[in-house]
């Protein structure tokens, strides 16, 4: 993988390793990315090196409305103490989970790090409502939700790995945004480009958004005329990887198609 | 927490700590926990310094079908003895699993402690029925159950950790009837008072049943209208947590509600 | 259970057990086992000393079609390594995870050991559809399935613990096809018949099949017969088991049933 | 295992499945189990049908002082309850885990239920120390123990499966003395035989104890013989298990050695 | 627990709770504190409403040298990414990791935050020595470590959860240093006291330290003047806990001793 | 990692991919990675793209005589099944366990697959002897061993993640000799390269083993050199890594020393 370093990933002066987040995203890649399905994506992103992508057991809330892609604003948490996480610390404006929800922007995907402990929620239907309403693009979670039975109805892209009714104070302490997190086991750097489907959230470094966005719909596509012809009974050699003979009967298809 | 101390709880003579559950239930008490959602009535206890009282990982099997509130009629188990637990069993009608769904009366929560060993079940179709028919309030375990497609159809709250087609014999020997018990980790008393939603079930100590039962409804009432507002607009700071105003707001929506 | 052993179970010359796998199973039996519950299933097996026969965790995809009985065509799997699985080795159509979607005949279930790892899928709807089409009776699975927004919609039995979009050599390198596995901690010898239903999946030794086939349909008549019995009203004591009365009483149900 | 049930157990009148502990258990039965090494035990308890009969995970504290046989007292734990579980409780000489101590005759067993759960002790040192010097056989838990420098050097078998040094209220709340229990998922019924050795601690139902101890002690010496065989060159067909020569030589070898 | 947030704990205006660390700690109370068991420290803690304080499955290498007290240096890590954490990382001096290391002064105790992840170590051989040069009080983590042969030779008191050759990248990506964490699900802030024993490490607030140093003295004292009763035969009531003429004894043994 | 496809590792007719096992392995190789820490062979292998190569949880029973290296001979076990698992199975001296030690020739290694279940020992005090006897050179399994208070005592490398008394039978069924196994969650195939010391046992695809034996020699010296400098006081910055300077007083060092 010496090509991504190649592309100047170098460390930097602060202690860490310098990840380059400024590349510009185009709607047409986030656009590109949500019509992908998260499959088609982890397999171009193993392709070229990246294993651990998926946010395994981190699941879609509203089944019909799951698909995203956006950028991560990230919020991160610590066990709870006793003394510090009563109910009153919500009275301050600038509590980290509240603050966090007012910070996310149009097109922005709330993660949370929740340690997988889904002995709490770390938000419940307000919070929800509130960072649909300013038009995030989802919340991600490796923790629980509670009020889950009105997320659940909600017309937003809401992803968790379990269900508690227990205030989030219980367990969690919201203590940072916009650090750099793990979630479900993942790493995920503010800006990186989670997108979201029925199964579940990929995350995608930025920098290799672009890149992946035009082979992912190339292969959708083509798995699509393969799916045509093994529902029509062909078999897999030769069909799937697809052969010579296969590919161009593809390119006649794309033609057909359109 | 001493002040529940000096309520009157003590260690008594038999070497357990008493618990006080004589307190009288209101029929009223019920409903209004039955119509809480679990995420309000676990957030009243913990600002009464309760943090560990949602059944985590217990779900509802019919979510049409599941909001409840009654006391707790205990069940528990002990890992099962090849020589022992064999199916003939069965045929005593004293044997603790069946005794336990012919006492259960009406209004009474059938609270199972499987370990959270979801190996096998611990009831099926049948005991479900019988259980529904006698007025039970609901089920709750934190094991598995058997022949789950039949249950989930039934108009009867059912909650369980799992579902598995095997006998419960192959994995748990019911051996006790009303003793305290653990129940996904929550300690359960018999006479405890348990609530139940799509999200999941909540235990309340029997003596604060009453006491929480007004707040909670007064809680639901006012996320009700911080929902109004965070979906017309509002943004957190003065609205959740409310402000003065939000709460002034918030007393002239109750009058005009009524 | 020496039983079993009389019937000439014995350790063959290649230093195995031998399992007599030549039983002829008659689409009769398959089609009782089909009709019968995974739970009256295993009941069958547990009173013949079998306790570890349903797969826990499995649970179908597609719960409208999840009826089925077939035989046991095994995929066994290695933790995969780097080197040597990567995405070429697909074009080889000698691949054993390929090998064993073209290998299914009608009636065979492909089982899936995957050690119960769920980081990474072990197929997809391309591969699902091609067994589908082939003619298999069901997918089963201790891993996870990706594309699974696809296979829910497919009128085909697949059974899995999990789904993940993760492509599968980045976790598993199917390694051996109709060898004995272990799958969901069940032994699953090839040729052993397998049945499911909306709960999942029981595995049952070859030679036991036709034995508990029609033992297993009579236990479902008696317990549609007591669950009647119980929705109107009967105690258990007496009816579940049933005692001279209630079995007299099912001898002419089944004469009316008729 | 139709046996056991022949030897009269069985389902009593209170609902439970008859136990009989009433079996006199001699000094020479628990001297005889004491000098057997728990995996010779175990292996004649499969043989009787009874395979989940070892402690998994539960470890000796002080290897050189763990060999032991005696009968279980147990002591059942639930989660505790914060206004229940505070550090007063234990002013009150009848609190369970207290009076459990103070009950424990010469030559029994303490055998603490904590589920499992190791995020506190349910002992510590002083506690460990009086159960020694009433004259109890050894502590047996599935949970942990607090003050495990000073249990480790004690002269006294305690076999625990971590360390915790926090207080047990935080976890645990001992709730019943001498009722069945499960230990590390293994049944135990007040007056079963456990024993233990460097490897751990094994379970016995007490009418089996006597059964057993002659068989495990012949069991010992045979594997004796073997071992010495093996040392010298034998290799396993024919020695192990032995065939009748080298029963024969066995034979010989124990009038040589006596 | 309002004592606390009125000593004067509250919200700060960069949206975290605003931890008072600026109590000067005394060498006293650090000498104090490592000479108390962990197990009374936790107790300390416990009486003031922290019952999670103790990091389980957290364990010394080296049981001769493991008492310590000493002031938290956190260091933050997430899942590793393939292609940024590769082993040219560590060329770079200002490395987390390295940095971490570099950075450590006398009586300061590094502190790692490793997700529970034991797949690979967090530091090995050089790393630790180099802080052990340094000064430092102790190295904890909820990790792995390597070279651990080597370490647990060390006269330095080392804490970790495992084992594991993997070098820290394959699972592990240093990102922060001196923020606060989770370690073993106990929150530590910069600047807590953590102690030491050889049963494991607790974390103590810094603003409790001094407050609870002289009572855990005064409570160690205690338990060695009751252990020495109940090594004389004494029971339980009446001396733990001590009754008034227990304390009268206590006081006398008191004098004699100084 | 194409360049180790260039060296010619391909699918095979037999459906899977083509191992290039037929290396030959000097015997100095072994020598130099017995002599090699298992952390320092990880390395060598991350640095070769090799992420999962070590054992983690697999732990030596007698830390004086662990280090080996040697190839794979390995053993593989599915779930055991009540009717096939009994005592009598091991009369057959084909029996896959006794085959597998009756197999093993001098410096192999026997690698057991267990599936991490620890519920039950695969093997024991005899078959380790015998083991030893032959010239095995260690024992690796990812279950648990029984007889472990002798088997500690043998100076024989054995390697295992538990200690349970209960026989093999009870959990486990041994069903194939010298197949691509999983062990640990990392790929053994037969031949491949395990060493092993006090932290735990690496594997190293048999095609690299000569490839790194030299390098990690090396490494370990500049470790050693390294380890001196930090010892004496030298900061990480320049010296590990090493920069120019330290290389070249590695160099001199590297000449005083011989």
């Amino acid at each position: 993988m010496t090509p991504y370093a190649d592309q100047g990933i170098q460390a930097n002066q602060e202690g860490t390793i310098a990840v380059n987040q400024e590349t510009v995203i185009e709607q047409a890649t986030l656009d590109a990315l949500s019509r992908a399905s998260t499959a088609t994506i982890t397999t171009q992103l193993f392709q070229r090196g990246l294993r651990n992508t998926f946010l395994n057991g981190v699941r879609p809330l509203n089944s019909g409305h799951c698909r995203f892609a956006g950028e991560a604003l990230t919020v991160r948490s610590i066990p709870s103490r006793e003394d510090l996480d009563q109910v009153d610390v919500f009275k301050d404006p600038n509590h980290p989970q509240r603050k966090a929800i007012e910070s996310v922007g149009p097109g922005q995907v709330l993660v949370f790090e929740c340690r997988g402990d889904l002995r709490a929620a770390n938000a419940g239907g307000i919070l929800g409502t509130r960072a649909w309403k300013r038009g995030a693009a989802a919340i991600v979670s490796d923790g629980a939700i509670r009020d889950s039975p009105e997320i659940e109805q909600m017309p937003f892209p809401v992803f968790v790995a379990g269900r508690s009714a227990t205030i989030s104070l219980a367990i969690h302490h919201a203590v940072d945004i916009n650090v750099p997190i793990g979630c479900a086991n993942v790493p995920v750097y503010p800006g990186d480009i989670l997108a979201g489907d029925e199964e579940g959230v990929v995350v995608i470094p930025r920098y290799l958004a672009a890149e992946i966005a035009q082979p992912a719909a190339d292969q959708e596509e083509l798995e699509r005329f393969i799916m045509e012809r093994v529902k029509g009974g062909a078999s897999l050699p030769g069909t799937y990887p697809p052969n010579d003979e296969t590919r161009a009967a593809f390119e006649e298809w794309k033609v057909r198609q359109s």
